[in-house]
């Protein structure tokens, strides 16, 4: 069975997604941190991040800086933190998230609820962004 | 001044380093999180990861993809975690956190004290595994 994140790349769920390539893709979480919060992953459906060739993480990752760098230019915040868990969802997803405190990045404090009108407002600002 | 992690690279403050190459170093962090908890680093002084060139941060990593195949042959659990926040030490870090629940990863958790013992009794085992 495909995984979730794999629907969302076939457009079988609908996400608010940020940014595409051939191998990769960023959109925003559902039940975020904080607003912003991306989850970016590779198009290949793999359980274990560090199981990735080594090549295939490289260019993850640098996927990720260009998403991060996005998202920084959009949301006023200290830094775009990073983390990978992965015991939930079995396909390879980066947490991206705009932090201000540690606490920030306490995946035990309550999410929130993404509104679609702002995720919407968000990703047209995004893009202008990215075209510019 | 030369952050604390700069004083490591230089053996000014000792340090249990698991890996090191020309411009990475690996070393147990002393307050971890669970057993095993590491910290990788480039040796390059910059506070935010995604200031780093993207070719640089593509090879850090590749160094900490090795430093988690590392852990995850001498440490009994399900992943080895990955997390970025830096607002505390401005000398990009990434943590490593052999994990068995998303709990492992939360830096609200009480911190473990390093054991002098057991940490040079790791290194050893994992430098012998390298080894072969």
């Amino acid at each position: 069975m495909s995984s979730i994140f794999t629907k969302i790349i076939n457009r079988e769920i609908p996400a608010f997604i940020l940014h595409e390539d051939d191998d990769h893709l960023a959109f925003l979480d559902v039940n975020p941190l904080a607003f912003g919060h991306t989850l970016v992953i590779p198009k290949v459906e793999l359980d274990y991040i560090f199981d990735l060739p080594a090549e295939k993480l490289q260019r993850l990752i640098a996927f990720s800086q260009e998403v991060a760098k996005m998202l920084k230019m959009e949301i006023p915040c200290k830094k775009i933190g990073m983390t990978v868990i992965g015991l939930e969802v079995h396909h390879v997803h980066i947490h991206l998230i705009p932090i201000n405190t540690i606490n920030d990045m306490n995946f035990s404090n309550k999410k929130l609820q993404l509104n679609s009108k702002d995720a919407e407002e968000f990703v047209k600002n995004i893009k202008k962004n990215t075209k510019n």
